[in-house]
């Protein structure tokens, strides 16, 4: 008998205990929810995320950490990046320092900017920071639910974690690739948030398909640039973390930060946007503390600038594009490809 | 006056006759019908391939291609891939040596499987090779059209073609950016047609967007890895030339790689689905030309492989997505990374 816990009970966090529940895991789903757990226990279903989706009898829902960890060879934080500082601490006193730990969180913490492995680092301090896994790719827990085929990828600083994690997630449906590179994949699905919703306000100005297919690779091309400057590699985001992951994003309409970005694109003012939206738009918070890190480490970020000014200097979005596409540096090189510039010996 | 001449008017060299006309060159678009040139030029209107799309004052039609070269010194060529090497014949008395040479087609040439670059030099001696410039990139001829905000790139072996074509074309809604990879950028507008056939196939049996975002991007780092073996650069397929093309084709309903496939997926027989579409597509013979290719330089492509398994061993769709999600290599590494997998020491 395989035990799992899973922290918590929102919808990827079901969709991957369901995961785990197929791969013949006895799985615990955390939630901080007394009732919640009540009613996902009574009713076989998780009502407020995954509605009518009737849970396999391998899950058991709970509020004690306690309830949740005993046991549990495998851990999963799928908490929102705001509360997994908090969740990891709550998990801390019963958590197995053997177990491998794997979060699917996009985001970074929103106070400090740090990445998910860090905040778990700093709080689980049981665990070797090597052997902490992230897992990322093109992965809506909608589609991941009905076993719709999905394939992600996990990174850790060791390889035999990233294997462990592999082993564990794996299934016929759910198909997983290891990556070395923790900050690249960490990168990539916080900084996505950005290109969503610049995709969004692309919709909602009525441009097309050529010129949202240009927003999302130049904008891989200039968060890829942040990512090597913060330790990342190119290639990861030509992978599922950072591509796959951006098309997910961009041209899904459930996507809440390519939605904030169409009704600003259709004139709508940020504060009524947010209000709208009634929740957080992670992307417009990530926009500034991007733009904030591609000052400090000197590198050019065309879009997030202009998204920037569009969000917090009131610039209409017609002229932040007007400045995108008029710069007209007609001797631009296309800077994703700038190693084999070198062929022309610029 | 600069004069410019666009080979031939189908939707693309309407759509980029158009762009010339708005950078102030006059612009004689050559088509071998006597009459389409003709209508064209009576009703100022290319009603077959653009609709009601009304032609600018700058630009005339004509039949003769003495007519169309004399005096340009800017020429582009957009015929479909069958048919560039005639055009380029028929051209070949008529061009100027001095001319800047730019071809906008996507595809091989059906029996050889040449790249437009290798047949326009074998056409036009008396261009010197290296000054042979590609443009592409997500450019939908109706958005263009449109002078909906459009971004390409072109590539020349000559640093100084690529930036004259960069001139002749950028406009404050078209942005044109230079890369020196000739093979990478051909390579990326051929074989993006068996991935679109693949997100079709995808779509056609129900799947959701992870597995189509799965397929875009896995199917990337083949498309990839075949580039690189026949001497393109890796990161030229992350660029406009690869995602931005691949991401603008595979979301596509009018993708007719894309419509293919999803029939297939549906069930129809390949022969049906030919039959229906009443026209060549494309990915099915890119499909098989390019598993040859894999075949002869031990390249890995499996997303390539089962669609030519569905499309000449009619194999199932169903059982080929299968195969591919459930391989079941656990500890398979993301190998668009491989690079830095040597921090692991594999």
């Amino acid at each position: 008998m395989r035990r799992a816990a899973v922290l918590v009970a929102g919808s990827m966090g079901t969709a991957l205990a369901s995961l785990l529940a197929d791969n013949e895991y006895d799985v615990t789903v955390w939630t901080r929810k007394e009732e919640q757990a009540e009613q996902m226990n009574r009713e076989r279903k998780n009502r407020k995320y995954t509605g009518d989706f009737g849970l396999s009898e391998r899950i058991t829902a709970t509020a004690s950490m306690e309830t949740a960890l005993t046991g549990a060879t495998a851990v999963i934080f799928a908490a929102p990046s705001h509360a997994t500082r908090e969740v990891a601490r709550l998990a801390r006193p019963f958590l197995d320092s053997d177990a491998i730990v794997i979060h699917a969180t996009k985001g970074f913490e929103p106070e400090t900017m740090k990445r998910m492995t860090k905040v778990l680092a700093e709080e689980l301090t049981q665990i070797d920071p090597g052997r902490l896994v992230v897992m990322s790719g093109p992965c809506h827990a909608e589609e991941l639910i009905q076993r719709s085929p999905t394939t992600v990828v996990v990174a850790a600083d060791q390889l035999e974690a990233a294997q462990r994690a592999q082993d564990v997630l794996i299934s016929p449906y759910f198909r997983v690739y290891t990556n070395p590179d923790v900050t690249g994949v960490e990168l990539g699905g916080a900084l996505k948030n950005i290109i969503a919703l610049g995709a969004g306000l692309s919709d909602g100005l009525g441009f097309g398909d050529n010129a949202k297919a240009a927003l999302l690779t130049r904008g891989l091309a200039e968060i890829a640039r942040l990512g090597v400057a913060l330790g990342g590699n190119a290639l990861t985001f030509a992978g599922l973390a950072g591509v796959g992951d951006l098309v997910v994003t961009c041209t899904s309409k459930h996507s809440r930060n390519w939605r904030a970005g169409y009704m600003l694109g259709q004139g709508k003012p940020l504060q009524e946007v947010l209000e709208t939206m009634g929740m957080v738009v992670e992307g417009v918070k990530t926009t500034k503390a991007t733009y904030s890190l591609s000052q400090q480490h000197e590198v050019s970020m065309p879009i997030t600038e202009q998204l920037h000014e569009v969000l917090f200097a009131s610039v209409e979005p017609q002229i932040a594009v007007g400045r995108l596409m008029g710069r007209l540096r007609t001797h631009e090189i296309e800077d994703i490809a700038l190693e084999s510039a070198e062929k022309w010996t610029l």
